[in-house]
């Protein structure tokens, strides 16, 4: 269910950014494509998990291109601001991140790779959506709220409370709980990263 | 034949691109290279079909550089237009995508992810070669003819030709020949895709 | 010792880059950690050995890290310019295009597809680290002096030495010396590559 509301914010997100550029529905399908399941794909391809989860299991590409057509041709739900996203992007940032996590643990990974791998899966379908629609990706930002962080922290939440022995369960649920709370925090009270101590450009 | 077409035609527009930025011989050689084999290198990657195909038969990498160089030094090649790649680049589009279907479905991929696949290996060489030059993918443009969807139906035509116990020249024909037809009568008949309903921005 | 140099040198140059764009310290990160180790990933990921270096030995992408938040975070650091990295970078850019091509070749690549892994190795981190960026990668412009072309004569050096029965130590050593000169020969009499015989565009 969370996977399935993670694919749609991301999918709609893509679509939002094709329609911003002026893009077609093929443009809109593969952006779309890209935000929702990039993360993931990318984890694969560096853990050598091939083919790729959404190969092995196509309910995950069907259902990211069906959002972007239903959205793409939709103009109501297209009156979608950012903010009605916002939940179930950080749902879907939360899940992807500990989901990335334990996949790197599954295939032996260290803890410190299977947090990077958390990243991955939970930032970087968001960062080849702006590499292809031609924009310096969005979470570089300095003035964007705490993104990547939020699926750090939760990712090593989760780790942690692994290797403390906390079961699966508990301990996926801890690290999504983390970073989704953060998220929605870091929103609220606009957190952003300490800057540089002195920035002379 | 029709391979070195293919690959002919995704080194010249990658050359092509190249020039237009004002790109040394090292541009023009990477950014021909990804358009001419850069489809099928991401469609051995995600399949797991490793390594990619122009390592275990360097002669397709030897053509895309070649047809690079030599495009990239001789003023009477680069005379050429976009005119003039459109059919070798039509042929190479229907090769490519029956291909990357057939590739799929030996490695065991069901029709859908097949088409897929089809789709990346015809379609994003185009698209990184426009990544790397810092535009907005061409495909992914509303006012372009159809070109991803030529891929795509050309890649079902042959995926339900096989499916129907068709032998695999027959299907791989038909593929091709649908594919290759309607990307030529979209150039013909400047056939775009429908809009969305109503255009808001 | 020049591994580490290497990582520094890519690392601090993505975290320029990212500072020129006005990125955060998450944005400097992943820069840096692409322009670092984005080249051996992608030679890894084409050549289907996986999971990717940096998984297998985790220090690599400590260190590329670490030199990121460290330099991020540090005016006095920052006011390195380009020209101080340029031994280090020089340095690198030698030891990663033998290194690329060694190993291609221990997974029984062709010379010529080692001399491609060599060049990727070598060179793939800075095209990542631009597009990320969102610039036309470096060192596709022609303003530029040889840079890939050192990697590709360094990579050739090595490979020719082995096929000559010297030795895998002197084969190396040969090789990066000849791409390191090289590099640093073409910076100080500012060496590039040929133009097209007549640029009409």
């Amino acid at each position: 269910m969370i996977t399935i509301l993670g694919i749609a914010a991301g999918s709609v997100s893509g679509v939002m950014e094709a329609r911003r550029k002026n893009m077609d529905i093929v443009g809109a399908c593969v952006v779309a494509f890209v935000t929702a399941l990039g993360g993931g794909t990318l984890r694969d391809m560096l853990l050598g998990n091939l083919p790729v989860f959404w190969i092995k299991e196509q309910q995950y590409a069907l259902m990211a291109l069906g959002f972007a057509v239903l959205v793409f041709y939709s103009s109501r739900l297209l009156m979608l601001s950012h903010r009605s996203i916002l939940i179930p992007d950080a749902l879907g940032l939360g899940f992807f991140s500990v989901l990335g996590a334990t996949i790197a643990l599954q295939l032996h990974a260290t803890l410190f790779v299977a947090s990077l791998m958390g990243v991955v899966t939970g930032v970087f379908g968001g960062i080849l959506r702006d590499v292809l629609c031609n924009e310096i990706p969005n979470v570089f930002a300095r003035n964007t709220t705490l993104y990547a962080t939020c699926s750090f922290v939760g990712a090593w939440v989760y780790l942690l409370a692994t290797s403390l022995g906390i079961g699966q369960e508990g301990a996926s649920l801890a690290g999504m709980l983390v970073a989704i709370g953060l998220r929605l925090f870091a929103v609220r009270y606009d957190l952003r990263l300490p800057e540089p101590y002195d920035v002379f450009d």
